[in-house]
């Protein structure tokens, strides 16, 4: 256990996502080349679109924490490489669903792939990546990797549709909440950090371990998202703010601010949420009613908490550069907010 | 080699699916009780949708074909009924999202799910279903199985891009089309099959017949499905007839057509597929035109060239109850039409 007042200076020297760029340089050039040919395909319109999502501007989160665990526990071989493109895939596909289902026009301050070619061309080219995804990580020919991986898959999709079904849901709990989040976002993490060891052929303990950080930190990390929705500008947020409240996404923040709110404002947020009265004005009242009840603060609390865990389960890996940039991850995800 | 007038002797007697039914009856209600399982979830979206396509009366080929495979070739294991429910849940997972794809509102006689549950959850539950097929088919253990059925997954979504991008133009080659559905259809009755003699342990003699059985059946079955949207009626076909032509889908009966006919045919075709002119009276034009260039009986011939290549390749099984059940269902795919 790490005391607090160690954390908070740990925190000024490490809340960098720079260690891991560094770590991970060599071994993502190495993905970039593998996620362009694993898109290849003489059907055109497959690499067009995923050039279009390639070059989009995302930070590859997932997949440098697939390399930056595996380098933390001493794996040396080349499969890691290949896990993490899968799973950068297994991610590029859910983008792409989620911008169908969502009805979403910019993602990153770009175009999504369906304003471009449509539905019909972003399910059928997500299907496709996945496709692509699950035959590479096949490749690397470890069941117990497949076995992570494939079960991520599968729940990612339910907390997907679990969020569809509660979606527009005002009686949405906080427990409700954290379950889709931890289904939808943290499984993946999660997974992407577990088959670091199993690549190094560790056992349970050391996956449980990166099992806990890529769940803690993928909670952290979509808490913080939420916030910035409400928070961000375009240009550090890279979506529209204000994306979750147009589309009647609930989040933590609103769960929370709708729990402390009066008659009058339970009812602004069901018509807001449920009814879609969702305009400027009417979003400009919801930033007002997070702000009075400091319902961003709170939920940056709660990502910090998971933050604290994520720190704790990589503090339990021996001294390494990969170690430092795991824990710079951590802080790096909670800060960005700042 | 089986000469012609044998193989038109055997067409008589053997032109039927209920060896495979018989054979596969115990097993296949394993399948079935996976499935159910495999479709379980606390989001009760999930089991309700999965319970319409299960109840939706599919013939459940693809899983039949599997297990009948395992069987032909000696294996009395009981990953085959795991294999075989992955490969159903591979085949409705595509469903969904071609009806999404396709804007269908009815699929064997049935409202398709999109047109009940809408369009974002049918994408999403078809993605929860291919986790859970992965997330299956991982169990088994056979990294030659999941090879298979993997590179399936991505070359299905692959065919259907392709086919997505070649809609609507008239310009589509009779090479083109086959290429279309060796890969959206052809590929997973190929797969379905291979993973037989996989669990079977056997070498790659019996997987390349099986790989050829699957494939071509699979041919013939589309190109029969094609002529049958033509010439079959509701009852029979269990989907509209005529909604490959409204859909503007061009099949291999079109292609045959549209290079037989003369100027002002080619025009109607052009307005029919490619600019949407298919009411009900350009149906009925198209049907004549067919008919008189012979096209639906060309494709059936084709169909039946097919036919006869599964045929040589299940023939190559030593003597069973199995091998029988296989041959019996090429040519009740091909007589369906009669």
């Amino acid at each position: 256990m790490v005391s607090l007042a160690i954390r908070a200076a740990q925190r000024q020297t490490r809340g960098s996502i720079d260690p891991i760029l560094a770590l991970t340089k060599a071994d993502m050039a190495r993905v970039n080349d593998l996620i362009l040919a694993m898109a290849g395909s003489n059907v055109t319109l497959i690499p067009e679109i995923a050039e279009h999502l390639i070059s989009s501007g995302g930070k590859r989160l997932r997949p440098m924490l697939t390399i930056a665990s595996a380098l933390a526990h001493g794996y040396d071989g080349a499969d890691h490489v290949k896990l993490a493109a899968s799973v950068e895939f297994m991610h590029t596909a859910t983008l792409l669903h989620d911008d169908v289902v969502d009805e979403s026009d910019m993602r990153r301050g770009k175009s999504t792939a369906r304003t471009i070619w449509g539905n019909q061309a972003s399910v059928l080219v997500g299907d496709f990546l996945l496709g692509q995804a699950f035959k590479t990580m096949v490749e690397v020919g470890s069941l117990d990797a497949l076995a992570i991986l494939s079960a991520a898959s599968a729940v990612i999709a339910e907390g997907e549709v679990w969020q569809l079904a509660a979606a527009k849901q005002m009686t949405t709990s906080e427990a409700d909440y954290l379950a889709v989040i931890d289904a939808k976002t943290a499984a993946l993490f999660s997974a992407a950090t577990e088959v670091g060891p199993v690549l190094a052929d560790k056992g349970e303990e050391e996956r449980a371990a990166m099992r806990d950080y890529g769940r803690s930190l993928g909670l952290a990390f979509q808490l913080v998202d939420d916030v910035l929705d409400y928070r961000g500008s375009l240009a550090d947020l890279g979506k529209n703010t204000g994306d979750d409240f147009r589309e009647g996404k609930i989040t933590l923040p609103v769960i929370l601010a709708y729990a402390k709110g009066d008659v009058a404002e339970k009812a602004f947020w069901q018509s807001a949420m449920e009814s879609g009265e969702n305009d400027d004005a009417a979003l400009a009242r919801a930033k007002d009613l997070l702000q009075r009840h400091g319902a961003l603060e709170a939920t940056i609390e709660r990502a910090r908490g998971f933050g604290e865990e994520a720190f704790r389960a990589a503090s339990t890996l021996p001294p390494s550069p990969a170690r430092e940039a795991m824990l710079g991850v951590v802080d790096f995800c909670v800060d960005r907010l700042n």
